[in-house]
């Protein structure tokens, strides 16, 4: 399937990497794109702004887009060969997340965090595209995602391996996150924008936690809430 | 000016609330929606793709639409009149931020922590619309927000009543986040998305810091470093 990135800096980053480009997509022409296309070979087509939405599926506004390879993603089992030895690992678990803004957030916050791996469930879920780049900036190109059928074997598979599972939801026996010392091998579990994290997920958790919130609204934007979290995982190892 | 908010769940809380709705606009007939509207006497409006699409600047899938009186703005003063005596108070301080999901999953944290009152600079930056009231999920209705000429000034005047101006930023001078003990009065001042604080801005604060990072991405999204930042004075004050 033909995968689409957008934005002038997105597609720019890109033709600077060394990212797979099978041809660049103009609505108007721009001299710095067309230049960096034709020196790495890349045919640039100009095209009009129907052939833009129905690439993105969104009103490009720039018109400037970038047809690549395909999002790779990794088999947990090399996502965990490639720890180094001696960091203690960090693996963030989305299950159900529906919106690319929020994957992208999460993976730029996980890059900058130094999270090991991201494993996404297959079904019901958002996939690696265009704009989860975007929002990324960058980030999906340094991270690695997993993404697997059955998140609920995965977790039990992980916990065998010595992982602390730890929920972020609103069960009864849900603690401050601040409660927990993360300084130990971790896979955080974060649910989906409207439901959470699912019951047989949730289950699964060795631990749970909530983040206190004292106002009207009653969730945090899940790529708040996972930063939030993250930073406490790295306050744990690293304290000042 | 006209302001339209939209998505079936936003209109349906404003229906529910008592923000001055002047009516309803819908793609389609939606029988819920279009009771609650006739017990309040808000007329009900059918209208086309086209209209949607220049009420609010992009595709509203869902096609429903409501126009409401524009979004209050607060006086610096009347922010700080109405924080509670014995509190201690948070201003957050906006400079330039240009995106309005970032402003509406801003607003959501600052609500979920109990934030004061949110100051952005009048010129180039965004304004409260029917997208961050979307994003922040009601959180709009609770959070006061304060639109100022000159931020600078504002800092000032903030200092002189006692406030520690706490800018997120790479200065030379910053440090760790988590070195602060945030137990004081505090404006924390976060900057654009894409150029930081100002110069000026960043010379009026007491205090810098930087969120530490381990990757290849260069900085957080604003939103999500808010959050961070947020929380991170909440541990301060209620520290477990």
């Amino acid at each position: 399937m033909e995968q689409y990135i957008y934005g002038r800096n997105t597609v720019m980053e890109a033709l600077k990497g060394d990212k797979g480009i099978h041809k660049v997509c103009l609505l108007q022409k721009d001299s710095g794109i067309i230049e960096l296309a034709r020196k790495k070979n890349i045919p640039v087509e100009m095209v009009d702004k129907q052939f833009c939405f129905q690439a993105v599926g969104k009103v490009v506004h720039q018109g400037i887009l970038a047809c690549i390879e395909e999002y790779k993603y990794f088999e947990v089992e090399e996502i965990l060969k490639d720890i180094p030895a001696g960091k203690q690992p960090t693996l963030l678990i989305l299950d159900g997340l529906q919106d690319p803004h929020n994957l992208g957030a999460i993976l730029r916050s996980a890059d900058a965090i130094g999270v090991d791996g991201v494993i996404i469930g297959k079904h019901r879920s958002v996939k690696l595209n265009g704009t989860v780049a975007k929002v990324s900036t960058g980030a999906i190109d340094h991270v690695k995602v997993a993404s697997v059928t059955n998140l609920t074997k995965t977790l039990e598979s992980l916990k065998e391996k010595g992982y602390w599972v730890v929920g972020c939801d609103l069960s009864d026996k849900a603690q401050d996150y601040r409660q927990v010392d993360y300084n130990m091998p971790v896979a955080l579990v974060m649910g989906s924008e409207g439901e959470g994290i699912s019951r047989l997920v949730s289950k699964t958790c060795d631990l749970h936690v909530i983040i206190p919130m004292t106002g009207h609204v009653t969730s945090l934007n899940v790529s708040v809430a996972t930063a939030v979290l993250l930073y406490q995982v790295h306050q744990s190892r690293h304290p000042l």
